[in-house]
């Protein structure tokens, strides 16, 4: 196996898909041909052969490890991303008539809230909006309902670079449903055991683009709202152990190889010190210089996706096509917030965090 | 790049996840850590860069030339399998109190029948259950209504190894709507002008498991005939180029490739007349010898998927062990249908079919 090509790898800022572990990519070119002496590679072997039942146990027994996640919760990989969930969550929660409460609190947790009225009432539990998304509500700002079938959160705000940094409670026993797709498994604060659903696309921390993680507790697959077909069903797939149809396959044997890499670093506590590490670099220089403008509150501030601007639309052009022409890449902000945004998920590697310091030093040495 | 493991590749006879040609194997090997010269591995690039917007151009640019598509189809590459159609077909194109019209060949086929009952009435316009699905219809057998929503077939049935080898017909205006998913791209007799729409899962004759192509004529795309959930709409994922969300970037990819290499191979005629010769070897010998028990009827046999029995269930499984063994993997038939099946698909290489037919005489020989 030649590894010559890592030298020319740039630093992926990319808000998702985005980075993997070097060590994951070494491993599936090594795989593609041919996977542990099968003679065949990881995406040719059937999904109902041995190998496959290997890759899937391995990967359902890693996650769990990873997150000492207990048999009252099932562990799904599904398809369709984040979005699908958008629907998927109403169709299997929500009974008819019912209502369930939503957080606001970016482009992606509007359109959950959206989509859930094709089922029920959605009630938005908090809005950001007429800030832009910059922030998070404190637990005091969440209008929750006692009987609400279940509270939808966002964890971590991809284009507005926001996060909650506290779990929200719900009263009763309103079930906590979260969409982590961008902070999932970046900190051992997502205590699984206090939440009812949650669900990640994997292309931020734990893969690539084409699976999606979702964890549910067992009692809440019973609900059964309406009739619901084959593959929009969650109980299904439990009991099916995520194989009611081909899966797929490369995407959930990559997430797998990623949760090993989680192990091997130490596992959560040993990678949220090193998130917080890394992010604390660049909000720092931004902070210690006039010249930027960070988009997040004090307070809501995201470790995985950092946005800000310059003092102009044009230094902000600049600044994207400067650091990219300097093996830095993808720093343009979304559209809605404009500016730049510095995504350093976990397998984003330290160096690289260092490097935009030192780069933001730089052009507002050169440009302020 | 080395290439020193593809010696140790077996054939693979897997019905899906199934085989990939060598070349696109070795062109992953090189684009998971540098795709282009963009120092990022294709499974980290953004769904919305210059990189990924080039590589689906590609694949849609690729799939029209192989099928000389219109203008008048979309193109959509969307994720949840074949089996995921089976809701969204009714869901987009069954108007409620309406009926469609499905010929039950297969398991896959009868759930694709029992799945449209929950939007609306589904006929069985033909049922080979009885005969454990060994046949398919010919057209004078197919009871069709001429004010269905649409008539569903599947071209060929994975499990039972049998295949259609005429295009059906409907009456008046009535759609034709196909799960292609186990022929597609075999053969230049799927001419896509004829259909309504064509779905099939990747990992047959196409790519990886991970993403389901669907080519649908686009008139259909404004019946509408409920409101549908964003990512359950056709028509959203046509006006968003298959990008209504992060799609399955890396599966897309490699379909592109799996297209560059049927282009490369002359396309669909030089493949078709290559798939011919490959079944002819296996089924010659079959018919040859008195020991073996093809399932499917002349005349409805698959050149995709070759099932057959041995005299006894203890000689199928010495088969099975005894092919594994000599570098012939995954033989084993489905439970429904018992016996073996060689998945023989366009990336399948001659090579092993000639091996399969060497086998079948050597194990009559020595077990007759």
């Amino acid at each position: 196996m030649t590894t010559s090509t890592a030298t020319v790898r740039v630093f992926n800022f990319s808000a998702g898909p985005g980075v993997l572990p070097e060590s994951v990519l070494e491993q599936v070119r090594e795989d593609v041909h041919n996977i542990r002496g099968t003679g065949i590679g990881i995406m040719e072997h059937s999904h109902r052969g041995k190998l496959f039942d290997a890759v899937l146990e391995e990967a359902e027994a890693r996650c769990r490890q990873i997150a000492n996640i207990s048999d009252d919760y099932a562990i799904l990989f599904m398809t369709g991303g984040a979005t699908s969930q958008n629907h998927l969550v109403p169709m299997n929660l929500l009974p008819e008539g019912g209502h369930a409460d939503y957080a606001v609190t970016g482009k992606w947790a509007e359109a959950s809230q959206k989509e859930a009225e094709f089922y029920g009432t959605s009630n938005v539990a908090y809005t950001s909006k007429p800030d832009n998304h910059n922030h998070v509500p404190t637990q005091d700002q969440l209008k929750l309902s006692p009987d609400a079938a279940y509270f939808h959160y966002t964890s971590n705000n991809t284009i507005a670079g926001t996060q909650y940094h506290y779990r929200p409670e719900t009263p009763g026993d309103v079930p906590l449903v979260c969409d982590a797709s961008s902070d999932f498994f970046s900190s051992p604060d997502l205590d699984v055991s206090t939440f009812g659903l949650i669900y990640a696309g994997a292309q931020k921390n734990i893969g690539p683009a084409g699976t999606t993680l979702v964890i549910v507790r067992k009692d809440l697959l019973e609900r059964q709202p309406r009739p619901l077909p084959t593959l929009c069903n969650y109980k299904v797939f439990a009991e099916k152990g995520s194989r009611p149809n081909t899966p797929p396959v490369f995407p959930i044997y990559v997430v797998s190889l990623v949760f090993q890499w989680i192990l091997d670093q130490g596992g959560l506590a040993p990678i949220a010190e090193r998130n917080a590490a890394k992010a604390k670099v660049i909000y720092d220089v931004l902070d210690e210089l006039d010249f930027y403008n960070p988009h997040a509150q004090l307070g809501s501030r995201s470790l995985m996706n950092i946005t800000f601007r310059t003092p102009s639309e044009e230094l902000d052009k600049a600044f994207v096509a400067e650091s990219d022409a300097n093996g830095m890449a993808n720093l343009k902000g979304h559209r809605s917030v404009g500016g730049m945004r510095a995504s350093i998920y976990n397998a984003f590697p330290p160096e690289g965090c260092d490097a935009l310091a030192q780069f933001l030093r730089d052009f507002a040495a050169k440009h302020g």
